[in-house]
């Protein structure tokens, strides 16, 4: 890193400053802080800074995600968490990863919109964690009680009503995780910020440069990285925004506005308690109340900057481009920072003639004479032979279904397709979700290049120009899509 | 169970015939079986009936209880099937027990109100349950759709919303189960039972002779075990059952009336899904719409009579009751039947001077001079000296409270009494639920005789003339309850 | 069950009761069986044959495997039954699939040579076992003790001296099964067939017409499966094999000799202990000594015929032949008799331009522009681009080796080549064990057609006319082998 | 330790410094070292060292434990850290807990004399130790190999042949512990404390003056914590020893001879390797061989003092001691340093009117009318009425056993009597081991002051003038012991 002598200069250093999970920064990093030290030494790391190791100290609360519209019909049965991403993987398990992988291992996942898929993963995939009482991902659904018969009614409210199980542990900090962000961090970077800098919270903002619409809210964060105003929709606000920027005169230099917030949060045990319990006991969210309160109440909220890959799955799109990511990751190979998931014992992949380009094949596969390009094929797909699939994500099977299955369900159900992706079919540009059965001869090309449009009684609905083929569909013989 | 007094040898052999789950006739049972088959060759049993193994063929639907007020305050923070019994267990322990030693082991747990406990302790009790894909035991939490955004209405319901879940396996019965009964039956028996009588539902009633209101209706049997007729209040319907009795013309002899039903069912798999989703499509209750609702439509439905020892822990009163019972049982060390619940590697109890009469001491308690009679000593109790127990249950603690704990959380939030009983404090009939502080020189002993009183902001709460220390409480030193 | 009294009512009575372990041949076996019934009808089955569950009435023994010098070098570093099969297998995880899907739930694993590897799979693979006490697959490893303080001598002595353990549990017959074959057998209707016939003990014979020379000797098998002779050498005793035939003047129609044994027994546990702690107790291998002498004290010894594919996988040629025939198998997808093994969550396969014909490709390879064709490609295999793989074995990596670990073990061992196998390399016929390192441009084809070679310093073997490289071996680049 | 009597503020002050894992001291030490660094900054801790979390760089060997004549019996069927302790514990429980209260996660277990039950024990307890790859107790059990067919043949010679599987993950440490002594140790001071010292090996030494004869042998420590010499056997020595220490004119003040080494070693991983594979390839031993022989050669050996409870399970006498002293300890209910073990899921104790002084009781006891004074009785304890126990310790049992049972062994076995104590039995200053069968009214008394004794034939022994009743014995009724 280049520092000039010019002040445009410190505030890159102040950017940079604000880089924690780029390791490859870091050694720049601490020079850089070395060298502030002599200078700004009000503002000195303070040694007495609390040490205690993170799976002591601190406790994960992951949402599992809501009835997010745009995702629909990937969310139709399932929330956004459970979401099946990369052929072997849910979109949970990117961030319960990064937390075993940051070593916090007190996990609490909090469910309530199509739960069921969610709660069934975690336990599976978590529930050999550790012996010991304080390591666990532990699923909090959403429940009724004498006092409260409703449903969560937003994050800051779903918190409130289960911090009675959250104050089991004596932690000291809650880091705050939407559960359907893809991303690799290292929270202890983070953790320590937030300690270092005496926050009483600390929030994760994008600092590339990236139009994201994060929908977490902006922030406005200063030279120091205090964030000094953060609302939940920067558009309209823009003017009024960059008003109160110039009533409390503070220089353009040593200011940037509408850094995009990531929905990650340190909040200190004792002002989240005074927070939801106290000061804001009618705030049902936490981006739109409680932050915000926070910054009213004068609480000091720092920002803590991230610049790696970061992908909000928040959309159809969003879906399909994560994938095709996914794609050219060498993330997963990554020896210190594996990707958990559901332990499996599937067998091998099967291949009779099978040319794969630039693909992603998940375990379990029995892929004949076929071609596959550009895609994601998650566990135990079955592609018959001659079959080309090309720049599409099929999300696999949970089962091996037999002839006979197909019989006896044939004869429950009117159904007489196996799952998989029948003969000569020819799929491009889309998504097949789990258990889809695709006929033979079937072409799923979105021929009339339709942008959005539902036909989920055929089976299907496009959605950014990709069809969707839907969970446990049937799509027959020689159908066009 | 009624009987009445003519032809009462006819009706015994019929009696002895329904008795299923009781090892101690089965003897007699046989025998009668076998004379009944000289006579009645076309009740035989069929020989084509499924023989398939249970752990494939059956799949259990546990329900996790409601907001029954009768149980209140035990059930303020927790639904029935978690609620502590015997020391060491929770209540839904011995329905999975059941399940696991009669070889069902798909077993899906539907929970709603107050589930967080009762969830935790499943995955983490029954995690380990098998590496078998088929083995399990899964929690389906309430959760929000697009389709429906309510709660689950009722058992019925929650069964129709959650179907998608329960097809995934070809099973042929569901196994439905209330998850906060107290008894040990071989489910085996009575899936057999309902095989072999080509039944498409099959009712477990209660026949010993003690007037179980058990609140899952009652159920009017004629000599075949066929049931002709069903209703979830006998009271109030007492007079118009009779007279319907009497305009079917039906002889006393081979009818009994207002056999108590359990609420178990054996449902067949095709007949759970024509009933929800077919003919009664709006039903929100197995027992009073569903059953009833079958019977109209003219499906087979069957008593399996049971005679064993029975609870169901639906007050105050018969929780008291219920842990009582469990001290003089010795269920417990039945090697064929082990009651399985969360493992745990609790230290040994420790005591330095402790006088213990007919009394059951949970796992890793500290018992310093004191005496114990004719009461329920829960996991982690710490007992300090001079105390006196007497035909109480104290429930015990999550955890072992340190001197250092108390001082923290006395800055916090007040407390200062130290989790356990406090020196020369003396209990008496009296429920002390789980992490009460009861402080030194204590007396819970109602003095006042007292039947029912709410004194929750003091901590305590007293139900059927019993005094019920609230989860959590803190009993000053001195107080005089 | 109505038994009438003509036989042809024994005739379907007996045809029941039948039995077998290969679906395919099952209704030819039926035939066969019931001609054979009309006359032997003394041979009937007899009602009261202990029906108890497997799971609590047999114990299964399954030896790990000694140094079978034929297997070298796979079996260099590890035993037998740890010997990776099928890319996601270890040999021993038939033999244990075999047990758990015929419900035998206690399994004791008895290791002694080369044991780590197989110890280490064994407890991680199958330590979710169960939360049942008696749902277990139980290591024991040759030990030392007082009385004794020499290796295991044999199949035998090893039983022997670990009868305390096996005694444990209330059994009534032990299934002694060699952990290195494979095949897939329902134990329960051999465990039937031995409790119907009340023999003393039951030996599984090949009937299929190969000539396995199973290395675990041959039986005399008479008209009603009665072993009236047993060898462990047929060869050499052929001679005399058929003269004590002679003089025994048994016909030869109902007579087989020559039968191979497999090495799997069913034992009754009191014959067990009567033969090795009374009748033989110096006796230290089952085949040869305690078989033959049990038939020497007059005990009743039946063969049950086995007729599916068997592998006993001994040599070399025999695993290249097994791994060939898995690529053909659908085994692999039977929902009802799923094959376990260590549950793993790694990451999908991906692949930049692959062609690949009839293969199977474990689970996360990293495959970049290759040709694969007839091969068995293991769990973490990289190939890099231009490489072809014919008619091989590639075993696959325990880890992902970062460019970084390559420079560090560099430095540590004179390393430089990355585990997988380099551009533009060639293998044909050959078996590339565990982590070995092929460099660039290295043709592995067995050039100068050699049957058999040790080539250990330079990293390979060839048996069989297979070229084997050495598990952690390097292969230099631009070498041709 | 033996500290001589001069110049006592230095050496304290040393001392001190050498206090690393009681955190009674950390304050002083802390204050002591501060000082230090004003005036020795050559030996400053180097803040460049290593800082990696143990649980990436750190691996633990830990040895089971081989025959120890002076625990006969206790070792006869299992091996040292098998033995139960502290009524629900193995010995090998506290190393491992050690171990994972220090947050080190990677532990080899190596084990080769009766090590059937540890091995059952140490997969069992801790097979659920986490879902990462690098959290794991690993039993490595003594194996046959083709290049070595022995057993181990010491500690340096089972170190070296299993060194292939210790250098799979890139530790830089390898921690050796002997697996059968009870203590409590923060392994990570250990480890910092080798790390900042720059030692080629660390070594633990015994600070408190009692005189252990722990058999690791004894150190000469400088003042500087350099070990200067090492003897395994000190008395003989002694003369020699000191004469050398004068010859090399060392000063009184700053050297102490004769510190008793516990057995446990830090050695870092390179060192580890040249000790056993360049520089003493025949070495079998690592007390008697390698210590010294790295020390001959030049490396530097550090010692780390401990003064804490520390115990030696090396005799039966100790054995008794160590239980004695459990009961005192309030070591079992802390928090931050559990002690794990066997998750267990047992019925709580019952007791119909017991009196029970000083002493601790394991999960699952059935008392009836007794009296418990000073003892520790083990998991699963039956005592009938009218027994007296004192200043013993009860092992427990494995199985609840049924009179059923009883009748079934006594027809096997000639075994008449009911696991457990029965009535009217008196012990007093005895161990009674596992599944043993007390019969009524039995002294076990040592009426004849017996200090030793061998009396195996009627089911025990004398030891240091205990009373062992051997494993699975059967005392009959009114024998007086």
């Amino acid at each position: 890193m280049q520092i000039s002598s010019t002040s445009s200069s410190i505030k890159l250093t102040n950017h940079h400053h604000m880089i924690r999970s780029s390791s490859d920064h870091q050694h720049q990093w601490r020079h850089n802080y070395n060298l502030k030290q002599l200078f700004v030494p009000s503002s000195c790391p303070n040694l007495s800074v609390s040490n205690s190791p993170l799976n002591q100290s601190v406790a994960a609360i992951v949402f599992g995600g809501g009835s997010d519209p745009e995702l629909y019909p990937l969310n139709k049965t399932r929330s956004k968490g459970a979401i099946p991403i990369a052929a072997n993987y849910r979109l949970i398990d990117a961030v319960i990863s990064n937390c075993i992988n940051s070593d916090i291992t007190k996990i609490y996942a909090i469910t309530q919109f199509n739960s069921t898929s969610l709660n069934s993963h975690l336990s599976r995939a978590y529930s050999g964690f550790g012996i010991e009482k304080d390591r666990f991902v532990e699923v909090i659904a959403a429940y009724q009680s004498l006092e409260d018969q409703g449903w969560f009614q937003g994050t800051a409210d779903a918190i409130r009503r289960c911090l009675w199980v959250f104050e089991e542990f004596p932690v000291t900090e809650f880091l705050v995780l939407p559960g359907f962000h893809l991303y690799k961090m290292d929270y202890k970077t983070l953790i320590e910020d937030h300690r270092r800098s005496r926050a009483d919270i600390t929030i994760v903002g994008l600092s590339s440069a990236t139009d994201h619409d994060s929908g977490f809210g902006f922030m406005e964060v200063d030279s120091t990285n205090l964030v000094t105003r953060f609302s939940i929709k920067p558009e309209k606000d823009q003017q009024d925004f960059i008003s109160v920027e110039n009533r409390t005169t503070r220089s353009e230099e040593t200011s940037s506005c509408c850094v995009p917030s990531t929905g990650i949060y340190v909040i200190g045990r004792e002002q989240m308690v005074k927070l939801l319990r106290e000061c804001l006991v009618k705030a049902k969210d936490l981006a739109s109340e409680i932050i915000p309160g926070a910054i009213s109440e004068g609480m000091k909220v720092k920002a803590h900057m991230f610049d790696g890959y970061w992908e909000d799955v928040k959309s159809v799109g969003a879906y399909y481009r994560a994938n095709m990511e996914s794609i050219k990751s060498n993330r997963f190979y990554d020896r210190q920072c594996p990707l958990y998931t559901m332990p499996r014992c599937l067998p091998p992949t099967s291949m009779s003639e099978a040319v794969i380009t630039d693909s992603i094949i998940g375990d379990g596969c029995i892929l004949d004479r076929c071609v596959i390009r550009g895609s994601v094929v998650g566990m135990r797909t079955r592609i018959a032979d001659e079959v080309i699939v090309e720049d599409s994500v099929i999300v696999g099977s949970d089962i091996y279904e037999m002839e006979e299955d197909v019989r006896r369900k044939g004869r429950e159900k009117k159904i007489n397709i196996r799952i998989g992706i029948g003969e000569k079919s020819r799929i491009r540009r889309a998504i097949v979700d789990k258990n889809a059965r695709i006929g033979k001869n079937v072409m799923i090309i979105n021929r009339d290049n339709v942008e959005e449009g539902n036909r989920e009684a055929e089976g299907y609905v496009i959605r950014d120009g990709i069809i969707v083929i839907l969970r446990n569909a049937e799509i027959p013989n020689n159908s066009i899509l």
